[in-house]
């Protein structure tokens, strides 16, 4: 039930024409987020690893609070909600999380489906045994927000 | 059962290291047809648009094909999904048009839902009668990239 | 005496939180002309080109005019200022023509050194005799931009 | 003589389809820089800053060395080169430090002259006496950029 995290720093020009960070920029941070959790799995050993060899297959993504530029990263919470044969689902909140005095702000809420790939084959490959271990343990339910979409006006 | 055509350039930065277009410039090109979809929708006699007033609450992106950058534009054809009380969906297909040569090539079916905006009282707002007019006119089926998706492994 | 004509579309993204393209982005247009420069070049018989074996050495841009997104693209004026052994600078002028209506607009004045680049050797080269006969056809003055610069407050 | 130090974090993103840290992306970098020293400078006392009220006029960047994406930051180090009536020069290294293993590493020189503005008049206005005696803490000389760019074949 581990959690990855990521504290996201932004960029002055994430930053759209009306002041905020743009909706595209988010899945940027997503990326970033993404890219350090494959490394973490990988595990250095000489493994073979998701590394260079993946591709998305499909983004869901939420928006819930605006986001203004700031120098204080955000905080991405990366886990996994479905392990297939040949595909896995990452699920993600975007947030600040609670202080003293405030409570916990969620910007954004994501899921994408990544596929391994096998670059030297030029095709997608199954999950092996030694990275569905890693996966299982961040294994999770997801946030939810597909729930919640569905009740928007 | 109008479907909105939008003809977008791409650029030799669309790229990543991988060689191909990234996945999350996909969405910039949304951006681009969705902001001529609104302003072919405004009809420029001085009323009330969704230009500059809406946000983006969710997409949805299945990526089907790899792209690399040429010359020529991808074809962004969009249309609408649903009209709600203050809310609305459109749909997208990225793609190639059937030639003599080749069938159709479909890089990317994806669907935003979009919630119009009063700017100045900082608000959601419900989407006018004028507005819902308009939609109309674009108003078909989902693509069924959701019903595919969930056949992934 | 030739000049490379390149009209370059603009994103809505482009402009930055103030509501203008941002100073970066016209960095990214020049690419975009640079890249279609070099591919006119390359005639297409073969020949060893600049295509994918050159590196960027330096760049030189002065900020004349803001610009704001529209849907017209801007005009790119490109040529050849400096052919050298192992390196060419590329003068560069980003603009609306002018009209019956309107006298000419220059955004950007800029300059590129390139150098050619053996990438299976990785490391520089030098400009083949068929590649300069190629640039003697659009070298010219550069636009001044230098000298205009230094008389800045 | 005080220097100012940006640590620039690096997205896996900033890499095109060559796989290097792209040319126009060092720009950005220089923005981030550049933002952090104007925020640096405005006291937060309330004075009159360069927060949000200044342009770009001229870059002259060059590029030295490849930069590959990896987790650290790279150092940004600017400075004052020139402080005129109506407009000030930025100096920058992008580099990595020396460590006792390894010599300093320059990946990109370059200036940036920046005209302060006065956004509710629309129009570039004069250094304040207050601004001109912090940015004098910075000034020193520029690094030589351009001498060394002369002497390139």
């Amino acid at each position: 039930m581990a959690r990855h995290h990521y504290r996201c720093p932004l960029r002055w020009s994430d930053m759209d024409s009306f002041g905020h960070v743009n909706n595209v920029v988010f899945l940027r941070y997503l990326e970033e987020a993404r890219i350090d959790f494959m490394f973490r799995l990988a595990p250095g050993e000489g493994s073979e690893s998701f590394t260079g060899g993946s591709v998305v297959a499909r983004h869901e993504i939420d928006y819930k609070l605006p986001l203004v530029h700031r120098h204080e990263p955000v905080l991405i919470e990366s886990w996994v909600t479905r392990i297939g044969a040949a595909s896995l689902t990452i699920g993600y909140e975007v947030k600040d999380e609670a202080t003293e005095d405030a409570p916990e702000k969620v910007y954004v809420r994501a899921s994408t489906v990544v596929v391994p790939y096998n670059l030297a084959e030029g095709r997608p490959r199954r999950i092996s045994a030694e990275e569905r271990h890693f996966l299982e343990k961040y294994l999770d339910e997801p946030a939810g927000s597909r729930a919640e979409s569905r009740v928007a006006a």
